[in-house]
């Protein structure tokens, strides 16, 4: 298919002043970052796939059970299964019969969350939506038989039109005969990208006009074997969700941390420290897998406590937090994930006004007392304060009041100005009795008129982070326009 | 095989003087309770079987579905299963392959429990231990093809040896042919006694000793027909448990809340108000179903705070608190309910004093503040609070301080004794600050030197719970032996 | 259950006078052989069980793998299924969605069969019908959800009246739990007999009606362990079937060949002489199992001209011919095995005369021509030729002509009287063109007026076979009569 | 992919001194066939596929199924399958554990049979090996996860290195959403083409060599979407088999019947009559299906005379007979076809000389005399009689013997000359007595000396079928190479 390059090679130009973005990394990290995607800071990241059939080790599972033959894979297959049975049997097992979008996207809602990001097909190569270029490999023809991309889309459109829905792709395919040929080949020829990772990125981008496009799966190739800044042109300039959608930075060996929307650099990655470019922590509530474990157990789970604190240091550096779920086989997020969902969102619905469309200040965290976190938003300085201080006294050395210094705690019934006091340490503030408070697991103090002490300049912060509203101009390129790149996707 | 009974009335006579108990209720029921029960007071208790498997609805699966044909089971079924797929099908499904019985004991040890009560056999019939009158109907032939009852047995006594380990029974059996036989001959006839209940109970006793036996499904027949005083005579006089067991009082129509060790009375019993015979609140953390549900809800499972409402209403009560889980078909805890189990333990721990063979206080509940439960122990009387009051401030109406009064807070850094007066509406109590307070959820004050207001006597309970320690003998009965009750147990 | 026996005990006398038989091995051999079953001559032998779903090795595949551990079937499941897939898993496999009993009826009546003996239960113990005492294990519960014993019935009856219908039993079951119990306690216990043989076959005779009660799995424990002359005894006397059913020999250790309606002796019993008790060969058209085996080749199954040679010898040594057939899990007779029974049919539809309600004649075969066997019918003796002999020309030693004598091949379209004509050898018979002869596989000769030569003399035969048209009168015996036998039947 | 096309016209021309044949049906067509071919006579067809899972209907079950949704199979489905089961979930059944090729080779080899067409990949798009373009719907994949087609290929030419080995291939896939998406856009695109079609036959031709290419599946799109001169030309110039492969005419609208090395024409194509061009006749003993039908009765089965008949008249009139058997799904050949194949085999071996290498003779059958039909070979005459004559007298019309005539029958065992006379309706041949003849079923007379009666002429018939022995050679045309065709192909 990639015959739409040698034509758009001859054709092109003949469109170019319409062409805004290059396929430049240069060129596409101009954009300026949709305002919508640092202010929403929360989002829901949902593995699920084939490999929450057999739900053991993590959605790893086919690559380590055969290619690593881990032992325990192995073992686990050979203790269970008969003989022969391959992963790709799970796949009928996959029946998501309480499949319930509109409750998933309820839960979503509840836990705070302002956007998802559903993996649309991960390392295994199975599609969770009917693609062309994947037939008896997708969940409308082996499994669910049902469109689970498109019913999520749907559901969360309808019913919580705030939460801007988006999609992890990964872009290389372990066992794809396809792949497996272009890699023998050092990448020389393209059969896979042909026929297989553009089609079905442009069929997701036109079917599903996901706001986010979560990108995995690049670290065996260069960017331009995974015609990455070529695509990211189409989705820039002309796709349907040009103005809004934002990319992550997995787009080829070299480009994580270098180019994209937003970056997420390495896994698990929170760098506890404020970061020149945005970036994101995709962490997941099961602290060994991303994909459900059915013999997971309740301490492998992170607590509220520890979601609380890494979603506090996460945003006071700069990045949004993306909080993975592994939904079942048949469909359910499992009661105790729902649960640390829906207790986020209680804590959140107290103390949101700390997170939502803040910004980073000046200090990050105390250098005195462990486990405060600051944000700013609206001139109030907020401080997320992890674990209740003795005899009620808080002490802050990165902060010094002024005249004007006011300071209250969320969630206080009693609604009373804090008491403070500049002392040898730091700034000394009396926090109300405990009981009084209604925030559970992590409480926050709302600072006004204070000023940050001994902190860094991140005065360019600002400015990184522009939304579209203002975008930068960019003069024409010569750049050609693709003919049938959207082809597959129009029936 | 009931030729034993037969051939019991002609031989019996001459075992007269060995016989503690005869089969009758009033014999039966003079038999204390076994020490060890009362002092337990919390056990947990555990939903599994072939139901398990659909896990959908309740553990009532096959009767809703079949029998009442209740539609949500019927459309269950219509969508999800093929033409022609029985009840039975689904043990094969019962995989466990998770099934480890030494994590069970430790949650369960890690839960505070100090005894276990694990289904048997529900109404399904199917056995959870290989029973030589289940033939291709046990856990043995059909599904785990493991002994369910004797791993978790063994897995418990080895590993924590002070949880005691009991056991659910069911008597009737929802299609066994032969209890529908007996039944449509108005239980005339005793076809099913003879071949399936007695064998199995008597095999369940000599293979795995249960110090509980937790018997059901009584309620279509009488007493005489489930062969249940017979049953506990030999139980009590004769069988390897006989010093140590205690059995409910699900024993035929009547018999529950008026005889057996202690009673459950109804489901989910929970009276409020001290009873005048030990007794067991049995329920569940999921609040609609004792067995696993796939698609049950965050919401549907209680909260630690509604737990330990209930386990401090119970307590105060008299009764004994009996927490059902409902693992899964492949031998899983679900996080959701291990976490529950493991709070609980966090709590006990710290306010266990006030549980562990405690006894009833005058008072079971303050008359003025809501949520405050009492107990007795070791001269002092303990108050759980469960909810801290406004200001610190704890106002009690039904105790009343002397001259000797202490009164501290479990769980409190301070360590420090709580300031107390009496006023118009009660004793006023200043709690310690809450931060300084360790313990969650809920909170014990231990009042030492207090006394009851307007207290209700219950004097005659002590002696109610008397144990075995100080038994009271019996006259001899003209009461025969059973030759050959323990034959199908011994190979 | 064995109480009938008790009460029988004491009220049996009053029913002296109606007894015709008693439960000893003298009395019921007595009996005279019901006039069909020597007449038939010709049945078919049906097995079919959960062993038809594996249908590999044969229908002992449970005892071959579990119990033998016979590598070759051990690897099968090895191979081909999960770890900890028992038998008993396989009968959820048994779906007999193709089971069409009319259409079964409409070939064994092709086939010229006069009788049927399906299996009702083979020695894994699993019940082709509802039976109230094999719960779970049975055709109704698991696997067909279909009562194949009674549609069977049902359709031969409604279909074609003239084939009687019987059933096989196997007394012993290999791993039913209580049989192996009193295997164990060297067969002094009863408990298998009790809940389980006794009232089964009860249960078939009142529900099915059987004309043929083929027992089996007899060789372990004597008759008195499986109560055998008592249930023969009700079987004579007072069942639904009593003036026509027959048995078989195999009751116990010692009675095969001894006793019962007619001698089935060894496996694929054969003599080749003239036997002077009514006896049968059961065989199977699959020449290395009894049950389907799904990788039998084509020439593991009996060629029709074998299968013809075993009939002649059999019919002509006073046997019937039970032929086997095994039908697939899902309920087809293997086309091969269909194309056999047809051929059959094709051939007796044109031979017939020379099978059915012959006798034996003085001599069985020929003693100079191999392959020629007599019977003999209506005064007429019929040579059956299995090969077609060199120039037309055959001689018989054993028959020697008279002035009376006249002979004809059936299907000889010329319908001809052969020439003949003594010779040194015997007499030589001119047969017809074989291009005018409709029969295949093996002809007939039709020999009015022939003797036989140096014939040996078997005079008793006739009266052996007497049939129940002129019974012997016994007297009476003093012999109980039981009650409840029937009980489990009526429900 | 179709860049090679694109390549191929810039580049080719380089290597035009090569090309033997030009992409166009006039230079297809003038290619001889290879002598082999017509020699082989009888060759064995093979339909294997995921169809032969459900094996109900036939092998257009899921065309019958969902596309049709005739009543017999949608209630199949909803009879004996859950909602919701596709016809992807039958491929993991595809089990084939008694697939062993050796045995079939050695069936294929005792019925004569001379080549074998597997099934490669029918209208369902499942291919019978592993190919890169069918990733998770191929038999190394889901189901046996065995190479069937290498196994085939290997077991013949190992074990029996005279048959050809041959494969079917089905040009369109009724559910592939590209064909689809090709066919709504008028077949204006080639999606399919290009990424299915062309690299799965050019991965079949390289990896296992198959000297017939049966095509199939090409009724909807012309000859120039389905690329089928391109791919003849490389078949016939370059491809490892260019010198012996023989492919059939189904290669597009209008095709059949037109082009191709021979002819099939219709469905189930026997004329009766010489045909102008050389004809294959692809019959199946099941005469309902070509994949197995698991409910199929004896009497759908041809028998050995109707299957003789099909013989005798095709070889007549110049074709070859093709005849098709359906193995189940775990790899048997169901006996009654093995039987079947084994009974024409041992036809063969006794009367094959007047089948292989034959010709057509002068007259095909005899004009008087119904059921004889004449082959030539080695300059005699051979007549297949179907029906022995009454009174062992056949009269043939088409038949004059001269002074040098001389008649035998093959398989009399006498070895006599027989004795004719000429008559009034023609040559009256006097057949030896049928009991000397070995051969069943049907007769060869071989008749040397004799000419035709009233012959038509058919001299050219003998150039036609000319061997590539003596090819024609074409003038040189400006044909492009391909360059990227094979690439799939070499990993």
């Amino acid at each position: 298919m990639l015959e739409w390059l040698t034509m758009s090679l001859l054709i092109g130009a003949a469109a170019l002043s319409e062409a805004q973005y290059a396929p430049t990394w240069e060129s596409l990290d101009a954009r300026p970052l949709p305002a919508w995607y640092d202010e929403a800071k929360i989002g829901i990241f949902i593995h699920w796939g084939v490999f929450s059939v057999p739900s053991f080790g993590s959605e790893w599972f086919w690559q380590d059970w055969q290619g690593s033959k881990d032992p325990a894979y192995v073992e686990f297959m050979e203790k269970n299964y008969r003989p022969g049975f391959t992963y790709q049997d799970f796949a009928a097992m996959f029946t998501a019969e309480f499949y319930n979008p509109v409750d998933w996207a309820d839960i979503f809602n509840a836990s705070g969350a302002k956007y998802v990001v559903l993996i649309s097909k991960h390392h295994e190569g199975y599609t969770n939506w009917p693609s062309k270029v994947s037939w008896n490999w997708n969940s409308m023809d082996v499994g669910p038989k049902r469109d689970l991309v498109g019913e999520l889309a749907e559901a969360i459109r309808a019913n919580h039109s705030l939460i801007h829905f988006g999609l992890y792709h990964s872009l290389y395919e372990w066992y794809n005969p396809l792949y497996l040929k272009d890699r023998n080949n050092s990448f020389q020829t393209n059969y896979f990208i042909e026929t297989k990772t553009m089609p079905e990125l442009i069929e997701l981008v036109n079917s599903y006009k996901p706001e986010v496009i979560w990108s995995d799966g690049d670290w065996e190739a260069q960017d331009w074997y995974w015609n990455s800044t070529l695509f990211l042109q189409w989705l820039f300039n002309d796709s349907p969700v040009k103005d809004t959608v934002v990319v992550n930075d997995r787009w080829g060996i070299d480009i994580p941390c270098n180019h994209g929307s937003y970056y997420t650099c390495t896994d698990r990655y929170n760098p506890g420290t404020l970061q020149p470019h945005k970036w994101e922590n995709a962490m997941t509530l099961d602290l060994q897998s991303w994909g459900y474990r059915r013999n997971a157990a309740a301490v492998d789970y992170m607590t509220i406590e520890q979601l609380l604190e890494t979603l506090a240091s996460t945003i006071s550096c700069g990045g949004n937090l993306l909080v993975n779920i592994g939904p079942t086989h048949d469909g359910m997020i499992p009661a105790i994930m729902e649960e640390r969902l829906r207790q986020m969102g209680e804590w959140l619905s107290i103390n949101g006004e700390a997170i939502y469309a803040s910004t980073p200040w000046a200090v990050q965290n105390d250098t005195l007392t462990p486990g405060v976190w600051f944000t700013s938003s609206g001139g109030a300085v907020y401080g997320i304060v992890l674990h209740w201080p003795q005899d009620d006294l808080l002490t802050l050395a990165s902060v010094s009041s002024t005249a004007s210094t006011s300071i209250t705690m969320l969630a206080d019934s009693l609604q009373e100005v804090l008491k403070f006091q500049e002392g040898s340490q730091g700034l000394a503030i009396s926090l109300p009795p405990k009981s009084a408070v209604s925030s559970q697991w992590a409480w926050v103090l709302k600072m006004e008129g204070v000023n940050p002490v001994a902190s860094r300049s991140h005065g360019s912060l600002a400015r990184r982070f522009d939304t579209l509203a203002v975008p930068r101009r960019f003069e024409s390129l010569t750049v050609p326009r693709r003919h049938r790149l959207d082809g597959l996707a129009t029936p």
